[in-house]
């Protein structure tokens, strides 16, 4: 038993699909939020830069003692979780491996398809993982760069993220024995009724986000971490390098929660050294 | 990585739905399995003897040196998974807990049955599972002894079954807002068509066995356990403490693998105090 909080990192809104998932499956625990709002996308960006980012969200979130960190990003778990996991002496979660881990047990036809920002796309994390596991799957992979902007830009219910959410996905549609679908990037469940739509309700659409939470589940109760139920519970806390009121704005939309307390958080500088 | 085997043991047939899911998702591992359908049900029997039995199969297992132990029986992961896991030094997974955190995943009631063994209601495993997680979760737990010997006598097929299976979860369903029922033991699932027609298709079946490949997975590629894609992968190996005609005419017919090789074990002895 251990009643620390769990940590939550992503590029900006995108890991509170998780947190939602957190909350409602694993209700004792206290979580704690960060998103790098202010630097997000961070699909475009350098694979270098975004793990110095991954680390300064890191640092951030330990200095709270968690007891266990969960990358909410597919780009950056992508990039960063094998060197952050290799260094802390807590467990380290990404959002990659739940994600192929589900889709393998949803496919019939062992075609599986992957949206995810350019980064993600470009490191084949999706790729490599599913066919580690099962050599002979057929995967196409395809990135969507714009979905994200309009999701951090509240567009998400809007006619334009419907027509950007057609074109982009054409290429998939094509294939017509692919029979699962990976979200590989935790902001694409909010447009996810315009994903299904598009792609026909045959197609299985894997939240790589949500499924996670299993695996922080399982990592739990195997090192005997899970909280106790208890009354006092500390609330849940997030934290943004944007504007809190944009943040909180989208967060009560989606997670339904009128009363979450957010604040604005400063990360930065080389804190890397400091390991 | 490491292409040692994955163990799996179980009072007789049951936990060969586990093995199923195993050999779909993670087709590089070598699967061992030892059913003791010999002592099978388990689930009447004394706490004490299931935890004797559980470390004799362990024991079978060890000497073939498996990477990682799967408890694939709810009646003795309910009583031996805490003490096994604890003086084994590698990894040991039971079936209870993947069980319910799909259930607690799946349900938007918040009302879960369970159905299972004498041994495993009686043990409140799955009920003190659900409700550690989710304190607010309602459980509805029901004892199915009649289940067991029906699959063991492959007469899962019968109109017999079909009353059996009619009468027998009658008690459940005049729980309306039921919407999820954990099959609390391997066995069941060869019994899932009669279950779920009872049920309605409104109520999830959550195949406790299938899910624990979840946890498998996880585990694997946590503590970096999983097998190379190899050219030479050794062949499945299925021991039983009974007939192995009898073990392969199910398997074959429910693994649908004409091929599988089922040889007979000698377990017993209080191999125990060797530890």
């Amino acid at each position: 038993m251990n009643n620390g909080a769990i940590g939550f990192i992503d590029s900006g809104v995108g890991g509170l699909t998780v947190v939602k998932e957190a909350m409602r499956q694993l209700p004792n625990e206290q979580l704690i939020y960060l998103g790098d709002t202010a630097r997000c996308p961070y699909g475009p960006r350098p694979a270098d830069q975004v793990v110095q980012f991954t680390w300064e969200m890191s640092f951030f979130l330990l200095k709270k003692n968690i007891k266990m960190l969960v990358i909410a990003c597919n780009t950056a778990t992508a990039v960063a979780l094998e060197e952050i996991r290799e260094k802390l002496d807590i467990p380290v979660v990404g959002v990659i491996m739940p994600g192929s881990r589900a889709a393998l047990k949803a496919t019939k036809s062992n075609q599986i398809g992957v949206i995810g920002t350019l980064g993600t796309i470009k490191s084949s994390s999706y790729k490599n993982a599913l066919k580690s596991k099962v050599p002979s799957i057929e995967v196409q992979s395809l990135a969507c760069p714009k979905f994200v902007p309009i999701v951090e830009s509240s567009e998400y219910h809007s006619s334009v993220a419907k027509k950007v959410v057609s074109e982009t996905l054409r290429p998939l549609k094509t294939r017509a024995s692919l029979d699962t679908l990976i979200l590989g990037c935790t902001h694409y469940p909010l447009l996810r009724p315009l994903i299904q739509n598009e792609m026909g309700s045959q197609v299985k659409l894997i939240d790589s986000g949500a499924e996670t939470v299993s695996e922080v589940s399982v990592l739990l109760d195997y090192f005997n971490l899970a909280a106790q139920p208890r009354k006092n519970k500390p609330a849940n806390a997030f934290y943004t390098t944007g504007s809190a009121a944009m943040f909180k704005e989208i967060a009560n939309d989606w997670l339904e929660l009128e009363t979450i307390n957010v604040e604005h958080a400063k990360i930065g500088g080389n804190e890397r050294d400091q390991t």
